[in-house]
């Protein structure tokens, strides 16, 4: 039986992460990542492969990185983990011991069983399977009429992309009162609801489909709550996913009330030298506090960074304790992004909050050739002005602008310190020196402030 | 005689904002600001005005927004101030008295006195000036060959704005051995060579004109201490801005080795009441705590702000104290960012320092359509890892994503942190989570720092 230092199972980005900055720092150490699919996927590209970038192969992922590094890979399937032994097995009969083991096996897309006729043939998740989305790829790239249940992120991201198609006709079906309803506040996501329009999806929010409908197996089209009926080559259903932690349950971790690993700062779990990573391992709010379920590469990867420097001997304190959830996307040109306790997060945690919100353009001066609206909405503390949250509208600056934000949050600077805030402008860059649109949302927020006094 | 409880001299991105900042704290106060000329400018902006926005009426930039706030503007030209009497005097003949005095007066461009010929007709500056900006426009138009001297961020971006028309014959000079030798260093200045060429500059570096020629007055062409001769119906002189302190000398204001007028952290001159802001008031480098000669809108409505809260007493503790120097620019559609103690402001200021550095592109995959190199070189310490400065190549992004170091460096982040650090990526605004160039420079300048001990 072979005997690895590290046993990593899971090939994602957290898994491939760990691994690399593991072995970095343990070049001595020997290391085996075990995924159960050949190739990989970016998972944030996904979406795109339905029209952007034309074809799977274009978003592939691999663990070259990981290997690169002197790590080996093993494509198989692990079946059971013996922590006191510390020897797992797989499918095709090895088994191997470990010293350290870390579960990164990511999450599944969740299956509507709750809507009859979800069994029926051609109705599809998003599965994070390069094979799957392979097929599911070439069977929409027949379809005329293609119903997407559930407009979170990659449900708008994919309505998006097969609208794009002139000879589909696709419809986009949400519950609640408009897109991405998670991570923006009604009016911004209501500009999301306008652009995902604009580019050719049929939208319908407050709407549940009661049923999907179906004729010899096969998917014809669903029953909306609206009474409305849709014809459907293809149904996509993209209402969340769930962490695989069934192997991780059956070798006896503990699992949270949101079905996760249960993790310390470090991701260590109960079970000494055994770790839980990515989408499958806890996460706790760095703003609210509470057990949250956010799954995302970004902090996937940056809990991936931790662990694999810290695999061995804590050397190096995790300074951000608490997972911040830093969202972006585009939409029919126009980029979305938002951060930590956006406005009904703070209701909803109980949060006392102020808001200061400025609107402006992209760059400076407006008469600037390739200019874009640019809004910011941003979160603060009443009582010592921190900075929790934040949504931004605008052009693609959006997308590294979120992040002064997201480092603002994690070193817990507040409004009255962005008032002294040095930034760079450029007129082709950004928006104007004089109005810098988050140093001027923290003067609103301040006013706000001042006005409850 | 009129009193005003505030009268702020200048009508430049600081005086305006001390302006709005203030009028909005203290709005049962009166306001007046003085101001040379009746039009103004986005002083960054000014390039652009030769290509891209066609017009200088499209970089118009006016104290509308002081106005709103309830203050007046005067068009006249301050030429005495009496700090004892608290009394000034315009050039129109009339005097105002004060309670507090803003000195906002900005810079002038240095004239190439040391070069002979620098008094031909057709020997130019940039000098932030409506009507001067629009009629060097107007002789830009009918001119066939250009001599821009100086390949600061000005000289370059006119250079490359002219250059970009079909019928004219750019030249740029520049004595050092590369563009923006001041912001970068030689592998992204020499980034910054290619661009300047790619987009049809004759650029010269490491060259001096030694003499502008002329005939009957007028300028010819130009004498490179390389031997060689230009042709030229314009020269336009980019090397650099004064302080304009005249006024505040002759009044009795302390005055430092840079010509600026010296202020202490709440922009405070040593006289009771007086205040100084932007391009003629003091700054001391952030990072290198020694006397700086930093002119950068963006700093100085920083000082506004500060200045505009905290004018009729301190209500806000100045969070970033020292100025740090954000640029950024674009040559042909690439973009460059630099901010802080860049290596070799390092060096010269004998700062001790590790180098952190990373490539790869600004989406991901890869294969997405608008993709850009990113790249970054990160300066931090190497005894506490604290970042220090930065410089970035890539795409538009880079103009926020400096931003985010900036903060980085005034919240004095380590590069240890930013190993936990949570960020936001998507496919087509960002790069990959997975090797996010920030994190995976500070992980490069980690590993620059254990090389060391």
């Amino acid at each position: 039986m072979k005997k690895y230092d590290v046993i990593i199972i899971g090939g994602g980005p957290s898994g491939i992460i760990t691994g690399v900055t593991a072995k970095k720092q343990n070049p001595e150490k020997s290391f085996l990542l075990i995924k159960e699919e050949e190739k990989g996927l970016v998972p944030c590209g996904i979406p795109y492969i339905f029209h952007d970038l034309e074809d799977v192969s274009k978003n592939a992922m691999g663990p070259k990185p990981f290997v690169d590094t002197g790590g080996e890979v093993l494509v198989d399937r692990v079946n059971n983990v013996n922590f006191d032994t510390k020897i797992l097995a797989t499918d095709s009969g090895q088994e191997f011991s470990y010293d350290k083991l870390v579960f990164a096996t990511g999450s599944t897309p969740t299956i509507p069983k709750f809507i009859k006729g979800y069994d029926l043939e051609g109705v599809e998740t998003v599965k994070k399977s390069y094979n799957y989305i392979d097929q599911l790829m070439k069977k929409t790239d027949s379809a005329k009429n293609i119903v997407v249940i559930g407009a979170g992120f990659i449900g708008v991201e994919i309505a998006e992309q097969l609208a794009k198609h002139d000879n589909k006709t696709v419809s986009l079906i949400e519950m609640e009162k408009h897109c991405l309803f998670r991570a923006f506040s009604v009016d911004f996501a209501s500009k999301a609801d306008v652009e995902v329009k604009e580019v050719g999806v049929n939208l319908y929010t407050e709407t549940k489909v009661e049923e999907i409908l179906g004729s010899d197996g096969k998917v014809s089209g669903v029953k909306l709550s609206n009474g409305k009926r849709i014809d459907a080559d293809i149904v996509i259903s993209s209402i969340g996913y769930n962490p695989r932690t069934k192997l991780a349950k059956k070798a006896g971790l503990e699992i949270n009330s949101r079905g996760m690993i249960r993790v310390d700062n470090y991701q260590r779990t109960g079970k000494k030298d055994v770790y839980a990573v990515g989408d499958c391992s806890q996460t706790i709010g760095f703003i609210t506090g509470r057990t949250d379920g956010i799954m995302l590469a970004s902090t996937a990867t940056a809990e991936a960074r931790v662990l694999g420097y810290n695999l061995f001997n804590i050397k190096l304190l995790r300074n951000f304790t608490g997972t911040l959830s830093v969202f972006s996307t585009e939409i029919n040109k126009k980029a979305f992004a938002s951060t930590g306790a956006i406005e009904q997060v703070a209701i909803e945690a109980n949060i006392d909050y102020v808001i200061g919100q400025f609107k402006d353009v992209d760059r400076h001066p407006a008469t600037i050739a390739d200019t874009y609206p640019l809004e910011v909405k941003l979160v603060a503390n009443p009582e010592n002005g921190e900075v929790i949250g934040c949504e931004l509208f605008g052009g693609k600056g959006v997308g590294e602008m979120i992040n002064i934000v997201s480092l603002a949050i994690q070193k817990h600077v507040t409004i009255y310190e962005f008032i002294s805030f040095q930034f760079g402008t450029h007129p082709l860059l950004t928006t104007a020196p004089t109005k810098y649109v988050l140093v001027k949302a923290a003067e609103m927020a301040i006013a706000q402030i001042k006005k409850r006094n």
